[in-house]
Parts: C-alpha cells; sequence; structure tokens
C-alpha cells in the first residue's frame, strides 16, 4: 500500500533564548531561537510520519509558518513513493513552483519553508525504511545518490558524470569508514564557551569546563568593539593554550577592508579560520578578505547564511573559502546540500557544517557522516560545530563523547521533539510564553 | 504637528493574468500579477497617507503580506519626520531587525515587504511635501541625497565621499535636464508584443501596432525551444524592420553554457542584449556569459531579480552587465535604489530599469527621471521598460508620448489604486476572485 501523505501540520516553536544571552554575537543581540516546525501525517496505519524543522531566530518565524502553508500543496495527498522514485524530479516541483518562486527564488523565507519540508520528507523516508537518515545515504548507490541532485545553474561548475565517478572512487571504502565512525564518532567543536554577551569570568569558566571535556576546537565571536575583540582572544588563548585550535566568528558585521584590517590585528592569537567576516552574499568580498588573511594562517570560513548552491557553487569557483559550513535548513534539505557536498569535494574544500541553534546538530551530524563516509572520505580539516543548548526537547538528542559526535541509531533525521516541548513551546500559546 | 503613522494597513491584491497569458515566459509560464499593499494611515486631519505596494506573480503574496504585518511595528506610532530626518537610519533600521533579518538577510519575503514599507513612506514623505517623488529627490542637496544610502557592504566600491563628488559634478545641469524632460519625456521600449504565450499572429499584429505608435525598441521572449525562438525572432525582425532595436529575456531558464549556445544562435537577429540570461544569483556565470557574447555584439542586461546592493556591487565589480535592470520592488526601496544608481554611475553601466507587472511601471519612472537629471546624466543606452497592462487601477497611471515616459506631476510616487480596483481584486474575498 502506498504511503500517503495527508495532512501537513505546522507550528510556530519558540524558546526564549535571548533571557540568557545564549547565543548572542556582534549581528544577533538577542535571538529566540525558533523552529517553524513541520509533520507530514500519513495514511500509515502504524503513525509513521515525517518530522522536520527549519530554524529561525524569533520574529519572522511567523512568515516561516505561512510559507509552509502556502507550499504544502505540492505534497499534499501525494505518496511518499512517488517522491522516492524521483527525488531530482520532487526537489525540483517543490522549490519550483512558477508563482511561489518569484518571492525568491530560492532564498529567503520561501527556501527556509521548503528546507523543513524536503527534510521532512527525508525523515518519512528514513523511518520508513528503519534507517537514520546517514546510513540511508550512505547505503544508496552513486546513481541513486546523484539521482537527487538538481544540477540545474552548476552544471558549469560539476556535471552528473563527474559526480558519479566521485562517488564511485569513494565506494569501496565505504564499509570501513562507517565502521570507524561508528567507534570513534565525528570530531566536533564547541561554540558554548565564546558567545559575545558572556562576562571574562563565565568564558573563563566554561573554557576550563570544556577543555576538561576533551574539546580541541573553540570558537570566538569577535566583531564588537576590537579592543574587546582582542582582550578576549588574549584570553581564551591562555585558557586553552597553544597547542588547542580558536577559530574566531564574525557574523557578518564587517565591510570588506574593516574585515582585513581586523583579522590583521587579531593575527596574533593564530585564528584558524574567521568566520562570516562579512556579507554573506559577498562572494568577491570573500575572496578579497581569504587572499589578505591567508598569507597570515587564517582561513576563511562560510556558509550558515548562503542560500543556495548556485551561491556555494560562486564561493567554491572565486577561490572565496576554505571551509565550507552548509546549514541544514538554509538550503533546501537533504538534497540541495548532497549538491554542495559534491562541489566542495570536487574543489577539495573541507565541509564543516554549521549547527547551533535548536535541531541543527541534531541534523548536520548525519550529513556529515555521509560527507566523511560516501563523498569526501576524508577528516582532514573537519570538524563539526557542536552548542550545548536545546537537545533535552529532542527524542533522539546527539550524544558527544569525548568531544566527538557519536551516529545516530535510531531511523529518521533525529529532528522529531518531544511533545510536551511542543506543547510548552508554542509561540504564543505555550506554557512558557504565557505571562 | 508630528505627523504620526497611526496605522498600517495591508491588502493582498491580485489580478488575475494568467487567464490572457499576458506576462507569460520561459520561467513564470501564467503568473497573476499581484500586489502586497500598504497604506500608512496618519493622524494628519487631511487624510495625509502613504500608499506602497510590492510585486509579486499570485501564490507567496501571502507570504509578503505576513512579512509587512511582522515589519509594521517598527513604524508605527513613529512620525513620519522622524523617519525623513534621518533616512539612512530608517532604512538600517527597518531592514536591520536583528530577528527578522535571519530569514533574509536582504533577501526574499522579508527584503519584498521592506520595499512596500520604505516606498509608502517615500510617497507620504513626497505627498506631504506636495512634490512627485522624482522631484523630491531632484531637489534634494548631494548631501542629503547621500544621507539616504547604507554603505554598509558596499564602502569597497564606493564611498560616500564619492557618491558626493559624482552628485555635485552633475548639479548644475540639472535644472536643464529637467525641463527637457518635462518637454520630452523619457524614453521607453516595449515588452508587449512578444511574450511567449501568444501566438505568432497575435506577435505580428501587437508589433505592428507598436511600431505606429512611435516604438522603436521591442523585447521578445526567449528560451523556450531554441527553434521556436529563432522562428519568434524572425518573425519581430521582419515586423520591426533593421533600423529598429530588438531585445531577448530568457527568464532566468538556461544554465551558463546553454545560455552562451543559445546566444550564439540567436546572433544572427542582432539582439541588443540578452536579459536574465541565467540563475540571478549567478555573478560569475552572468560574468562569463558576457565575455562570450560580447563579441557578437550582445551585453548582457540583469536586476529584476537581483536581492540587494551587495549583489549589484558584485554585478558591476566582476564586469557581469552591461546593462543594469533595478527594479522598485525586489530592492528595498527608494534609499537602496539610490544606492545602486550611484554604484552603476561610478561603473558606467547603465541602468535600465525593470518595468511591467502592475505598479512597477508607475514606480520606475521616477527613478529614471532621478537617475538622469541628478544622478548619471545620461541617456546613452538608456531606455525604460514599458508594459500596457494594468494601469486603469491608478489614480495616477504613467502618460506615454511617443514611446517615451511623460515625468508624473501629482503629488507621491504614483502608485495609489482606485479603491474600487483594490475591492475588486482583494483575494479571495474580492468580486473577480469568487467563482
Amino acid at each position: 500500500m502506498a504511503t500517503i501523505i495527508n495532512n501537513v501540520v505546522v507550528r510556530d516553536i519558540r524558546f526564549p533564548t535571548s533571557q540568557g544571552l545564549h547565543g548572542s554575537d556582534a549581528m544577533n543581540a538577542a535571538p529566540d531561537y525558533s523552529a517553524t516546525y513541520v509533520v507530514l501525517e500519513t495514511n500509515d496505519p502504524g503513525g509513521l510520519s515525517g518530522h522536520g524543522l527549519t530554524f529561525t531566530i524569533g520574529r519572522g518565524n511567523e512568515i516561516c509558518v505561512e510559507a509552509v502553508r502556502s507550499l504544502s500543496y505540492l505534497m499534499l495527498g501525494e505518496s511518499l513513493e512517488s517522491f522516492t522514485a524521483d527525488m531530482r524530479g520532487f526537489w525540483r516541483r517543490i522549490t519550483g513552483d512558477s508563482q511561489l518562486r518569484w518571492i525568491g527564488p530560492e532564498k529567503g523565507a520561501i527556501h527556509l519553508a521548503t528546507a523543513a519540508l524536503v527534510n521532512a520528507l527525508w525523515d518519512l523516508w528514513a523511518k520508513s525504511e528503519g534507517k537514520p537518515v546517514w546510513k540511508l545515504l550512505v547505503d544508496m548507490t552513486p546513481e541513486q545518490v546523484v539521482a537527487c541532485v538538481n544540477f540545474r545553474y552548476i552544471s558549469d561548475a560539476i556535471t552528473s558524470d563527474e559526480a558519479l565517478d566521485m562517488l564511485r572512487r569513494q565506494a569501496d571504502k565505504k564499509a570501513e569508514r562507517e565502521q570507524e565512525m561508528r567507534e570513534k564518532g565525528y570530531p566536533a567543536y564547541t561554540t558554548s564557551a565564546g558567545w559575545l554577551g558572556y562576562s571574562d569570568d563565565e568564558i573563563r569558566q566554561r573554557c576550563r569546563d570544556a577543555v576538561s571535556g576533551g574539546w580541541t576546537h573553540f570558537k570566538q565571536k569577535v566583531g564588537g568593539d576590537i579592543e574587546d575583540d582582542i582582550r578576549r582572544a588574549r584570553l581564551l588563548r591562555s585558557e586553552i593554550g597553544d597547542e588547542r585550535t580558536l577559530m574566531m566568528d564574525a557574523n557578518q558585521v564587517w565591510d570588506v577592508g574593516q574585515a582585513i584590517d581586523s583579522m590583521k590585528r587579531l593575527a596574533e592569537f593564530r585564528p584558524w579560520w574567521i568566520e562570516e567576516p562579512t556579507s554573506p552574499d559577498d562572494i568577491l568580498g570573500h575572496a578579497a578578505i581569504a587572499r589578505a588573511v591567508r598569507p597570515l594562517g587564517i582561513g576563511v570560513a562560510t556558509g550558515e547564511h548562503c542560500h543556495n548552491q548556485v551561491m556555494f557553487k560562486q564561493l567554491l569557483q572565486a577561490n572565496a573559502i576554505d571551509f565550507c559550513q552548509i546549514d541544514s535548513c538554509r538550503l533546501a534539505g537533504v538534497n540541495e546540500i548532497i549538491a554542495v557536498l559534491l562541489m566542495a569535494a570536487k574543489f577539495g574544500v573541507p565541509v564543516c557544517t554549521h549547527a547551533g541553534g535548536v535541531g541543527l546538530c541534531e541534523y548536520v551530524q548525519h550529513l556529515s557522516l555521509f560527507d566523511y563516509i560516501a563523498v569526501s572520505g576524508s577528516l582532514e580539516n573537519r570538524i563539526l560545530e557542536y552548542v550545548d543548548h536545546l537537545h533535552e526537547h529532542f527524542l533522539d538528542p546527539v550524544v558527544i563523547k569525548d568531544g566527538r559526535y557519536m551516529p545516530p541509531t535510531a531511523p529518521g533525521y533525529s529532528i522529531t521533539m518531544r511533545p510536551e516541548s511542543l506543547a510548552d513551546h508554542q509561540f504564543p500559546q505555550g506554557r512558557v510564553w504565557r505571562v
């Protein structure tokens, strides 16, 4: 019997994180981590359903909720099997509605909403196969993986034949790498020590906790007053020592010239990368910054606001990034992420997925595992972000051991939230939002 | 007494244009031209109010409506004067809400909605000054114009000092050019002959009407089957003759390589430009296409989907466009448009504003007049789009004489719709939408 999607439920879920300045940075002063949360309900007698979310930081979540409603007619009444039989066609259809496309195209609220729906479909598919999403992906043949990708607008950077060749070259070591991941997990770093809103004392304490927890890579938020940035960099470096790795994240606050000037001053603390030094749309700007800071031993990282595969294509073509930070919700779901993983592998740029927020850690572990096992085949210069917030709301939260993500084992995409968490954080009716 | 904005009304207005395939092209098969229509109501005893809209093509308009609602708290209860005293600050504030910004930033539904509000404020301002928007702009000092612009992320391409110098150099000829415009109007071209959904007979008839109406520039939609494109190009060329100008518009359907191949085949019909040959996000792709087609005498035009000043900056820096087609609603209103006009003038690229849709012709005449009179000071290779639909719904519709836009004289931004048109086209309750 076909599995029919007979209802698309969408909810506005928000966490009042602004109260503790968790997640504060130079651009996002007081975010309320939020999710446009989607459930694809089906006719399955066992209650099979697909869960997905897109991440926002508070106001504006209602716009993504509205966008999910507008898109849902493209999935309602259709069967899971009709989509999985032609994943490229499904993705083209849901990103290509000729009227809805106008308010993107492939960017902003409509693309974020598309991510929630596409990821919910992958969750549904994986659950129906009894596998976590990473394992569903890893078990696909190269032909099946490539059949998920829409090569429109990226064929000048990668063709489906090239992608097939790359995947085939990695195929014979897949089992070995999968075993390695199951034993050791995927390396991670922590952003939990360096939020801009934290006091020096809080940073110091969090650094010590993280060092004793086995973490080796630390990220500092920069882009406020440069003297403050320098003071905090000195503090972080003194706490983590010379042998551990420090990254910096400016969250888009600088112009191109400012970014270069600031990083010249911060270079003495040996940051491994500068993340989001300027506007996420500025491909040529990132390339100019990269040219200026590479001689100082600093790489450029960006991607959490990079809105589609066409933008990533250009960041790679322009040699503008040293680290490719895909976001599981900014891109329109697993299909588009596969396209970017393939391009990054072709251009030899390591993918270090963006996480944090709510649910992003749960999502991206699947993507990094797939990247290592089946696409890039490498862990060199690759590390997955980890933030220690809000995991308690998920049925299958991430498992961290000695600073590494352990592969999830439950079927699906690890994003199903606890019913009581959904009820409490429904905006504005839920318990936490009632005064 | 201060003019206080005491209500922000937003309406979902749609025209059933898909029924006649007006506006059909290779990407947009059946658009219903629509507007997210905003009224800034004030405490003015004479009923002064500011009207603005953002243009969409049907489904998705409800998402922009929701986005206007989310943004409106940034204007409600504030005075017109507090905004006009610091237009740069106003624009930074309405594009910079730290939570709403996440679902852009500065792109997609949130940016389209911002355009409606910003343009409504300009309408309100111009009405309060008793001038059309173009005249309000032309009468500003260079310092006042520059004070509207946010140079964030574009300072590596243009500084406020450079912008001031450019405006000052044009200042002494402003009165002369204004007089010229009042007498002769601004040159235009028509897109009304070449829609993709029209039959050959309809194209032939519309060409003959347009030639006898004094039009000298014609645009053909391409990007369907290449043999069809060639047949229609031959038809258009035979109708308009060798001395008139033909432009082509692919509405984003090609990949980079396809665009180059197609234009090599269409070059024999001597198109002046190829518009939107590929993804609007593909700066490097447009640059590659431009390098390939310039030797054939064809320029590259794009901009109607170019979502912000950072993207236009790069199109100019990369020498990717020969014609800069700003859209009055895709960019976030007059402030951001001024930034792009200044950059285009600095890089020596002519601005040919995008119009059509509903209300876009009404809007952009103001922008092209300002560009000529005060910014670029040139009409060379500049021509304004005209489409002959839906003007009857506006209180002050465009006036075309001998293929030229005559400067509007009524105060405001020419976008106020007739009350009965608003009532009839309200979606889904209005008369035209009731079955």
